[in-house]
């Protein structure tokens, strides 16, 4: 389903070429003056710069439909529009009924029987703009609680000539309470995992030292009480875990990492795919990114508030 | 909360050293013997063997109370419970107030203001017992539909003298058909990764290749389309995103790695804090695994079992 | 919540005097192709005629963002806006901070501490324009499975000189295979409750016979058995219990009433309160109808689409 | 399904000739004592006495299975199983492959194709055993918030030679705090339709005046708010509304009514149905009640706790 969060519920739609993409948040607080600028300043991070990104300029005007009285919150839902004002889609018009390689097409068509081959469609990471709308009211809301997310670029793959790369994204998320979470299915770190692998591309997850932590002892790896007089600041000296203990945060802060693959359209002529199972060559036009990591750190952040802002009003 | 599943609905109760562990399955569909020799198989699984396992050795006798005649399911909820029958309480006394490193009880205590020190209480692992035998049972039901999981330990950490290790499980599931999942927020691969995250003491989650394909480029990574006769059977040539694009399965085997941290609890004296923050050397008594990776094996099975048949019903 | 359904999902939006109301369709089946014609019909319904009926004429334009290529159903969220533009904002600006007799409005203040005082807000009535667009797409997916909804004034008060009139509605849904809805919590007649009980100023709800089978004797009320060679087609001779036995349809049709209460807001004066608990009076601008039962069929029919169509896609 | 609530979830398993019943509360607040007699007393209602009830006389003898140290809540789910030690499913065996009148069993197998006819099974009333024994336990937290919830038989129906009988139940709840409950689509009272509508023979519910209220005119009907210095405890002078506007609770005592059509198996020779059609007479044996009506205020009360619970955490 299209909908994110049990508190705090985000509910997307629209295709990459169909008339808008938006969202409606169902569950917002009242009384919150929302910072206008400050979700504008996320849209430009996630349209991106550089040589690196997509030609396509979206301005990426958002329009509030409902939930807001003089830019105050209401309570009610908060319905948001951002038209597509730059959608090519004769561009994509060579790919009618064609599945390109590492693309959600194939997989999509057996699910619906039915796709919208411009540019992706409901497929595209174009959804993600209405994610990084709701994100940053989101982190607008765990701010005035002292909570702060950031992520920055962990490593990215070398950008050959005609090709495309990914890379690993760490985020660490400051001031979240010890207590948050939850113990058995949907604990704080497997929360965090469906909302890290629901952006596009993300293909792995780890919590704190994650994957080198299998290769620890025990000693090693615990983390040991601080017994300096601040413990309540800062609970264990080493963060081994990354915040979160039996599923339920411990005061530290929450970091973890994600691996995103690169990005399966690559310049020059593709080997597509048929319904009937053919394989044809062909030159896929639009417009492309050759690596999406620097554009999708605030995605990371989006997501993360999301799932935090949810564990923070269940615990509140 | 307590529940796992939107179609096949498995709620888990119990704490290690309360009456008993049990769990409810809501949802299972109606008219299905059950191989209760299967469950069986899959407990001694759990319980583990060799000399770096647990010396708790309960029979973990199913009683069924609900939903079956004569050894058929009804469509109605599926009740059973395990006795806790080998629960040495006592062992547990001196740890009454005290938080281990490492473990849950620090942030359980922040969070609910109470808490059943022996044994871990309900964060112990011994809940799992309840996800195998709903596990078991899930796996019988997607055998009937042609799907076959299967795990092995990938890498498992160094054993030294006096300490513990953790590992890597990789899992594959065969025969799973194109078009399970969903596209944005639900997508297969972040619903496995919360499945897998849930299971005490993971900490690493990745599809495929997973961080290793975050340093290839594209044209490395993207499955290649298989232009043999057999294509439906298996559509591409390479499977480096783990039989799941844009979050719905693609026809080729889901492949899956899960890295577990090592056991926190080291033999011998550890250091525990208590509510007033003051570290307090404690020899923890108790029975206490040295490694867990072979018994959690069948936990990832049950827990990837549970997740396909929810997707697989939903397709249905 | 704003949300309604479990597989085809109507999430709400907007205010009566803000910028739009909308909704967003989550599950609806790929491959429809939609009648907009019969939304723009129940739509015009829904505005109604005569003289009792409020002076607000909005054209209720309905513009698809999403959803939809080609007129036909993606499987992706529909979402729909209908501008405001005709919202006499200004009527209200007496009633601010002031709570109407038998109104929501004290209420809501008590649970969200800020209210939207412009004609309801979203305690408006207006907000059913979005039950109304999905319940005529989710008419049209049960026309296609041979189920028809329809709904009758059974009773209406007596519209005395500067006064208002409620009423009671009676529903009719033909076609309706045995064997949906649910047996102990979600029975299909207490999800029908509940769905008419959601519609402004409903007061009651009785299936079938309803309250007067509290007064007959087992034998005068249970549906005998027709024993006549097309049973199949209608399985008992008279239908008491409205179609629904052990909260899952038999194969009759399922009939039931709603009862509405008057509309509270009365011509001329009303006494009002204030946060501090006065009593003003004040002349209520606006416009106000004076008996809203033949506007609300259309709803009924709705809210009985709603609920029909998730029964039917779960038995699906 | 088999869950009710959304914070403090009941799920109720169990065959009424099947070993046991029993259920599992997820979301109970820690630290709470629980009054193990309250529930033995509510239990001895449910099971009634006088001529009118049924023969079967169980000890429902409830036994604790976890989320409880001595006697005091843990905060994780609380498991509990009523044995069934009375069950005489011989008697039931003339019934094996045939519909009763009136009762779910044809549309059960409509929808299950499978079905326990012993006694019901899933279907019978026994099951709502569980429901008392999770409604004592609400109502114990209620009563700590202030809140209590009564109810009185309003009318039954005449008992008449070999016949059976229903009625109306009119319950009450004090204390209720006003901003409880949501606007839309989960407006309290639809959440309370929902509740008492999913009880047994449930046929119709009314708020306050109810059906009545139909024929009235608005200012008749409109609650006029109480100008005395005490208007914060009983806001408003009339309580026709029944202590809920526009979906939320408004401070006053919160009222409404049930009707229960009469139980359907009456006694001597039933005309059954087969699978094939055809009709049969049948003397069923087994125990029944000849009026319930006494017997289900308690269940009232529980399914109104449940709901009030639900609706008061969401608030807190």
């Amino acid at each position: 389903m299209n909908t994110y969060g049990e508190l705090f519920k985000l509910t997307t739609f629209g295709e990459s070429h169909g008339p808008a993409i938006g969202g409606v948040i169902d569950g917002c607080p009242s009384g919150i003056r929302i910072d206008m600028q400050a979700i504008d300043a996320d849209l430009a991070r996630r349209r991106g710069v550089g040589p690196e990104t997509t030609a396509r300029k979206e301005p990426d005007e958002v329009e509030f439909l409902s939930g807001l009285m003089d830019g105050v919150t209401l309570g009610t839902p908060i319905a948001f529009v951002i038209r597509n004002c730059d959608a090519h889609s004769a561009d994509y018009n060579s790919l009618e009924g064609l599945f390109r390689p590492g693309h959600a097409e194939f997989a999509w068509n057996e699910k619906y029987g039915i796709i919208d081959h411009r540019g992706g469609g409901r497929a595209s990471a174009r959804e993600t703009v209405a994610r990084v709308v709701a994100g940053a009211i989101a982190k607008q809301i765990l701010g005035g609680h002292g909570i702060v997310i950031s992520s920055e670029i962990d490593s990215v793959g070398e950008l050959k000539e005609n090709d495309t790369a990914g890379g690993i994204i760490r985020c660490i998320c400051n001031g979240v309470p010890a207590g948050l979470g939850e113990p058995i299915f949907g604990k704080f770190n497997a929360q965090l995992a469906a909302a890290m692998m629901s952006i596009p591309s993300a293909i792995g997850f780890e919590m704190g030292l994650g994957f080198a932590a299998a290769a620890m002892t025990g000693s090693q790896f615990a983390d040991a009480w601080n017994d300096e007089a601040d413990n309540e600041e800062k609970p264990t000296i080493t963060n081994h875990c990354g915040g979160i203990q039996g599923g339920i945060s411990n005061g530290m802060p929450i970091e973890f990492r994600v691996a995103f693959h690169p990005i399966v359209t690559t310049p020059g002529e593709l080997r597509c795919r048929d319904k009937q199972g053919n394989i044809r060559s062909v030159d896929v036009g639009g417009r492309h990114d050759r690596c999406q990591i620097s554009r999708t750190t605030v995605i990371v952040e989006a997501m993360a508030a999301l799932c935090l802002l949810n564990n923070l009003m269940k615990h509140t």
